[in-house]
Parts: structure tokens; sequence; C-alpha cells
């Protein structure tokens, strides 16, 4: 029997754009944003909001700002019941750039935080929240989190913020499961009255069995990306999660079309996925930045040589 | 802390031979091989003890039938404590071909074995264990086995069978952690007497998480392959499983090196791996032939077209 509470999030545009500078063409985002809407995938992160004063725009593609007029050429004709997510950075964002809900095809706002900003994160996501979007916070670098820094920002979360879902950001790829257990109950124990997401990164192939195992635990917002399209290793498929989850509302068919006909072109032009790199700073618990570096340089497979210099650099 | 019985076993040469028809060069094997003893793993499946009676040298590569002065060619001069092991499939291997252990290279003798053929398994089993060598069960395509089917078994192979371990195998990529979680528990609460083990294949990117879970559940014994080369999907990857476990004995680094240098190239002669017509028939709980045939075909990356095949196939 389905859990029909259980929302699911595709953020391929949005995160695959960390890969190609946010630089999707319409066409494309059109295409993809069609096929989730054919598949009944709840809800389709298309960017960030980026304050045009911190990065220009003749630097960015669009997805980097995803101004009200471009997401409408997107979603203009299609009938959908998918709802548009836009995602902020702390320090990032100008308020004022962000209409009223009212005035804007987005319907959700996610803040992206670590535990350290959450104070920020808060702010941001109680402004957005009363200028009437759906809101949630997503806990970055989760793995890195003390846990008793981790309880006190759950605690205000719970008491201070607006943000209907807060998310368990797996950001290196390095949780396991008894990890993730464990995180998603805490997280559950503190946020009475709050939903519970998961982000889970596929360092170590483990993003689909992470995302599985925060729904059995009871949380119910889970994000995923075509194809696992998303920065260095990627996120976790969204053809999974559709082949996984019994509501029937969700159809993985157009999911396979849009890979046929438009990811499959795409991997010859973008890396990402299962590269022993990443896999590597995932077992290390370390930002994927040094293995995205290597990835771009001429020891791109010098595998040993990396992890030596990771392992290599003891701090007492 | 490290659990000193686990025992991890690579057979990427066996099952990635499936791929290959069992035509890997001597240069290759021994390149893995010393890898192997170099990272401490602990066995190393190098092929099928076939009948030649029944498969002829001629249309096949030599680890279909593992000829002892084979295996020495792999072997000698390598210091090493990596113990090789050979598998056969019930009714394909002539037990008269199968020499006394101590003329033989190999240490461990694994049987194959659907739930419906477990009497003849256990008469090679014991046969084999009587020669002298370790033994091993392995039940195939458990996503299909009825569970009173299973039980008996189960119950027989405890009390009739000489394997000192039982392995657990996803043949289609089927399991989730919570079957797998309940297979492990089932099958170590019957064995009393024996090991349990898992074999686990990556349609749906979870042989990994599916091994970690068949851990967390006392399976002590672990297959694994490097760079998950494997038949179709492929297998549990060596490199994250010796990235998980904590004993001291295993050094990834030897089978860094092996990738960069041999399975980067390979991986452009061959195809194996998370490719979506086997996420498709492991999400419906199938063989992967049909996919493996879509993949020879024109049709490789029909992949709407290929489900419905799948799903169109409706039996009362």
């Amino acid at each position: 029997m389905f859990r029909e509470k259980i929302k699911v999030l595709d953020c391929t545009i949005r995160d695959g754009g960390l890969i190609n500078n946010h630089d999707f063409d319409i066409r494309f985002v059109r295409e993809v944003y069609k096929a989730l809407s054919l598949a009944g995938v709840d809800y389709m992160e298309i960017g960030y909001k980026n304050s045009k004063k911190l990065f220009s725009p003749k630097d960015f593609g669009r997805w980097k700002f995803c101004d009200e007029e471009d997401i409408k050429k997107v979603t203009d004709g299609i009938e959908s019941k998918t709802k548009i997510s836009c995602m902020v950075d702390v320090d990032r964002v100008d308020v004022d750039d962000i209409v009223p809900r009212k005035d804007s095809p987005v319907a959700m706002m996610r803040v992206a935080s670590y535990v350290k900003d959450i104070d920020k994160a808060i702010y941001l996501v109680n402004h957005f929240a009363d200028k009437g979007y759906e809101t949630t916070v997503n806990i970055m670098a989760i793995s890195r989190a003390l846990d008793n820094e981790l309880t006190e920002c759950l605690q205000q979360l719970e008491l201070e913020c607006k943000a209907g879902v807060i998310y368990i950001v797996d950001s290196f790829g390095a949780l396991y499961q008894e990890t993730t257990e464990f995180l998603i109950k805490k997280a559950k124990s503190i946020l009475k009255s709050k939903e519970v997401g998961i982000h889970a990164h596929n360092n170590q192939q483990l993003a689909f069995s992470n995302t599985i195992e925060a729904i059995i635990h009871d949380a119910n917002y889970v994000d995923a990306t075509v194809y696992g399209l998303g920065r260095a290793a990627g996120n976790c498929p969204l053809e999974l999660v559709l082949g996984f989850l019994k509501n029937p509302k969700f159809d993985i068919r157009p999911v396979l079309d849009l890979i046929s006909k438009e990811f499959i072109p795409l991997r010859e032009k973008m890396e990402w996925g299962y590269i022993i790199p990443y896999a590597i700073t995932g077992i290390l618990d370390e930002h994927p930045r040094a293995a995205i570096a290597l990835r771009s340089s001429d020891k791109k497979e010098n595998y040993r040589e990396f992890y030596d210099s990771l392992v290599g650099e003891v701090e007492e």
C-alpha cells in the first residue's frame, strides 16, 4: 500500500546546472518539465534565485537567476500539476528580488544552509513564507555536522522556522544506511510539526538506497534527478524512485522517454555519475571539489595518487 | 571495530566472463590476481569448471573450464594469501574432472543452484567437500523463491550439506534493503552451523547497499567485483566494499591502480553497469536476458518500448 504523503521533487535542472553554469536551453528544460508533468512528479526545481548584484548574467546561464519570464517560457502551454521550485543559498540572494507568490510561477522556495548558518536560513525562509511560498530548509553537509550542534539546529528550526519541510542533505555522498537511519530518526524526533526530506548524492552508489532508508523511517520528501544528473557523482536517479514507489499517480514511462531522447545524448557532453575520484571523496567524507578539479586535469585517471593526496593530509 | 570474520570474495573474472565467453587473457587475469593479493582480498573466483563434454573449448575461453595448468599460469610467482575459487552450475560439471584439493591450486568450490535443484547442489558440494575443498552453495534468483520452498531448502542445507557458506544471490538485482534484511535474517535463523553470504547485482544501484545490509544482519561472506564488472548491470563494486570495511588488512590502493590501468580501457570494449534496460528488469524482478538482447539490437535505447514489452506480458 502506498504512502500518499510522499512527495517527489526533481532537481535535475537545478543540481545539473552546477555542472554547466546553469546554462540549459529553454527547449531542453521544457522537455524535462513536460516529462515530469506526465510522470506525476510533484515538484520540479529549476534553478537558483541568485542576486544579480553578486553574479553577472553575462557569466552564467539563466537558471542561476530564474527570472519569472524565463520560467514561464518553460511552463507556458504545458498542462501540469508539477509545481516549480527554486533554491537559494544563504548570503547569495537579494530578498527584494523575490516577488510575492501570487505574481510568480514559483510555488516553493528552498533555502540551502550549513548548520552554522541556520539563523540566516530561518530569516530567509520566514521571509519567503510570508510572501506566500511553500518553503524548506536543506541542511547541507550533514555527514560533517556535530551531533550537539545538529540537535540545537533542529530544535531551532522546529521552534522558529516556518518551513514545512526540513531536508537532510548528504552533500558528500558519505552516508551509509545506518547513519541515514540515525539522522532521519533524529530529525523526526525533534521536528514534530514538520515533514522531513532527503537529498542524497551518489558518490558511493548509495543515493537511491539512502533515499529508501529515509522513506522507511518516515521521510516524506525525496529529491531525485533524471538519470542521476548532478554535479560530480550526481544524485538519486528519479527513474529508480518512480520504479520503487507504489503510488499509481506516478508513471515511469515519460521519464524513460526523456532519458532515451535527451539524457543519453547529453551524457556525451557532460560528465557525472559513478567515477572513482568521486567515490573516493565519498568514502573519505570530503567535498568533491578536489575530485572535480582532478577530472579537468591530465591526471583524471590517477586514482591512487589522488587517494593518497587526500589521506595524506593528516591533521592532529 | 571491524568484524574479522567477514571474508571478501572477488568474482570479477568469473562473473565478468559471462560477458566475453570467459575469454580474458592470462596477462589481464594475472594483473587482477596481483592487485587482489596486494589488497588483501580473501578469495578470487577465476571461472567455472564446466564439462568439456557439454561445452567445446573451441567455442569458449579458458575460464569456462579453469584447467589447473591455466590457473597456475596466473598464480605462479605471485606472493599471495588470496585463495582461488571456482564455480560450477548444477548439471554442467563432470565431477570426475575435479581433482583432489591437494593436487589443485583451487581452494574453494562454489555450486550455483536454484532452489528447485538443491538436491543436486548438495550432492555436488558434498562430493567436493570430500575431495578436500572449502565449499559454498549459492542460491540463485532468490527474489523469485517462494517462502515455504526457501525454508525447506535452507533446512535441508543445514542438515544434509557440508558447505561452510550458503549465499543469497540476487540474480535479478531486484532486492531492496528490507527484503535483503528479511532473507539474511531468515537464512541465519535456519543455518545455525554455517556462514551466510551475499551476492548482489547492481541493476538498481543497490548491490553495495544490499551488501552492507547483509553485513549488518551478520552475513560474513560478501561477493564483489572490480569496478562492478559483471554481466548486464554488473555486481557490487569491490572498491566500495574495501572503502567500507574497517579491517586494516584491506588496502584499496592496488584496486584503484587496477581500475586506472586495466578497467578504464576495458570499459571501452565491454559494456556493463547502470544501463536503463537492466534497471527496468531489476525493477520488474525479471532475468536480464531480454535487456541483454536489446542492448545488441538497433533498439538499444528504446526504453519505453522495452518497458511496455515486459509489463505487457500479463499472465492470469
